[in-house]
Order: structure tokens, then sequence, then C-alpha cells
């Protein structure tokens, strides 16, 4: 295994396997889905990267919180994570959901058929590239500076590293809801036990937190 | 709760509530106890502060050790922890059990009634404070340039300081083996529910994770 891993951190799917709803929309990123119950468990922690009054838990949610963005240099993500645009860009207004502070703090890798030029808000610097995840990834672990690289998603962007054998580690939380349609990250997590470990830990939360590791 | 927190982290007890055995010495710094079944769980871990070789868990626990160190600027330890002598120092060639390059990496403050020269091996310096757990808190916090403090131990040191109500966090692994007497943690861990809220978290390697913080 690297030293530079490629680490999957909160993401979020609903016990039916999906990452996000149908039907994504610039005024719902999650499509139908509610992003409440998928999120909340995350947004209760105390370390929780989008908190912005003191409080919050200190349990078990809270390590999971805080490895979101420890050791992290750099994250790759998919078009539909960016933005609901498809196809080539119509302008360069949209600049993604996180206003003028994005809670990245690293440079971030977007993937796209479709290249613009980078643009940096606050300590976040996008830049988008068309290429293979293996290419991405060598991009982005130049740029964590000797950091480990998140992958945030969306879905089909995780199901793709993980099919090119990329994924070092990966957190998945399963929150208590079902959702019936939209992005689907697996039809069951144990078609990956073949090329990964597992660790089970249902959260007293009510979510349940799948820690996976590359065999 | 002060932005600089006080935390145990990574703290062994037995089933029955001991953190060592009877009887330390220079040979057996935790007395009768076999410190191997408490402790191996954290030793199979990628992270944990003390591995040499490559690999290692990337499950759970390794969430737990990772924590051992992440965003620690100082660690105060009781004496006991520190060595096996009591009393006066008869001399101070004894430098504490970790050799030539000790894992804390920052200043060690060490409780004792009887002070002695600080000194430094590696990146870890060690001070001798006869003072109050609220005296050594406030030094230990000063040294930490804006870090969280790590209380290390023995177990008479972290009684003292929940006594004192000091501590904001605390990750004590319960291993699943049984001591029947030494330095006894606790009567039961229920005894602290009125200062601290809990999280018990089972771990597939057999320990149980008992995650404390502060009402």
């Amino acid at each position: 295994m690297s030293s530079q891993l490629l680490r999957v951190q909160c993401f979020n799917v609903s016990q039916d396997g999906f990452g996000a709803g149908e039907g994504q929309s610039l005024e719902r990123p999650f499509g139908h889905a509610d992003p409440a119950p998928l999120w909340s468990w995350a947004g209760a922690t105390a370390s929780w990267v989008n908190r912005t009054d003191p409080g919050g838990t200190r349990g078990l949610d809270d390590y999971l919180t805080r490895d979101h963005t420890r050791n992290i240099g750099a994250e790759i993500m998919g078009r539909n994570k960016f933005g609901p645009q498809r196809g080539p860009w119509e302008n360069h207004e949209w600049q993604g959901w996180w206003g003028d502070t994005p809670p990245f703090h690293t440079p971030v890798f977007v993937l796209t058929h479709h290249e613009r030029p980078s643009f940096t808000l606050a300590d976040t610097t996008f830049h988008f590239l068309d290429a293979t995840p293996a290419e991405a990834l060598a991009r982005a672990k130049q740029a964590a500076g000797g950091r480990d690289v998140r992958l945030g998603g969306g879905v089909a962007t995780v199901r793709e590293f993980i099919e090119a054998g990329l994924v070092d580690t990966m957190h998945i939380a399963v929150a208590p809801v079902e959702l019936g349609r939209g992005e689907r990250l697996w039809e069951s997590h144990t078609d990956l036990l073949d090329r990964f470990h597992l660790d089970t830990v249902p959260s007293p939360s009510g979510v349940t937190h799948l820690l996976f590791w590359r065999r």
C-alpha cells in the first residue's frame, strides 16, 4: 500500500444503497432525496467541517468526522458532485455549491469531459481534468504534498475508482432511511469483500459505519 | 468547553476495571499483569505509534489509535507511568521506559512530589512538577501551543484529574481479560455517567471502546 492513500470519508448512503436521489437540480443537489436524514449524524458532531456553532457530540461519530480532513492534501470529485450541469459548460459562472469559502481548503480535482480554467475561492483551488481515474489520482497525489487524497464522490465516481482498484480505505455511513431510487453505490456492500476487509460498526446515533480497507 | 481539551486516549483496562497489575517493577511496568492482551488491539492497527513495520488494520480500532496523537501538543503523566521508583530520586539515570526516542514527540509533564531537572530525548522533553492537577494542566496547555493535552495515566493520575473535573474526553478500551487485582480505574464505569456522556462501541477485535465526553 502506498504511503499516500486514496480515502473515501463520510460518504453517506441509504439502507438500500443510494448515495443520492433522482433528478439532481440547482435547488436539490441530492435530487428527490432529503439530505437531512443521510447527513444528520455528521452534523451533530463537534468536529464536523461545516459546524458553525460550538458544541456537538464527541463520541464514536465524532471520530469518523474528524478523519474527514485529517491528513488530506487534495480531493478528487466527479462533475455531479461539483454541480447539476451536464455536457459542455454554458458559462463559467457556476463555482460549486459551497459559496465563497468552500470546505475543502486544498486543491480539488473535478473530473469532466469538458475542461475549463482553474479558479480559486479562499484556500480552495478547483482544477478540471479530462483524465482516467489513475491519471487523476497521480495529479492529486502530486498536489497533496505527501498527504492523502480524499475521493469525495458522487456515487459514479466512487464506483469508477473502486473498479479501477485505486481505493485504499473507505468509510461509508449507512443511514436508517430508504430512498427507493437514485444514484446507487451498490446492490450489496458484500460484493466488495473480495477486495476489502470490513468492520461493521453500528453507532448509537442510528447509522452504521462500514469501514473498508484494501486486502 | 475550552478550545484546548484534556483528553485520555487509548487507555486500556481489564473487564474488572484494572489498568495495571500489582507489583510494578523495572522488569514489569504493568506488575503481575501481562500487557499483551490489554494492548494487542492497538498494536494490530496501521497507525499505532509504536508500529515499526508497514501493514496493520485500518478498521475501527485504527480510528481510535490515530487519535492518540492527533492535535496533541503535550502530555501529562503520573510518576508511576514514568517509572517504578518511589520517594526521593536515588539518582537521575532513569529516563523512562522508552529508550532514546520516546513516542511522545511533545513536552511531557511528570507529576511528582520530588522534582528533578528537565531533560530532552530526541523531540521529547520531560519536565517534573510538584503541582496540583489544575496547575499542571495550565502549564501543559501553555506548552501545547494551542493543541490539546493528553492525560497519559497511570490509573491514579487519571482518577485524580477526573475527580478534579478537568477531563474533557476519554477513550478507554476494555480488553476481554480479568486481572483480579492491581491498579483499579473504577468499580463500574457507570459511576461516571453523571459527569460524562458515553458511547459504548464493541469492536470486531474483541475490545469494547468506551468514549466519554463532558456533559
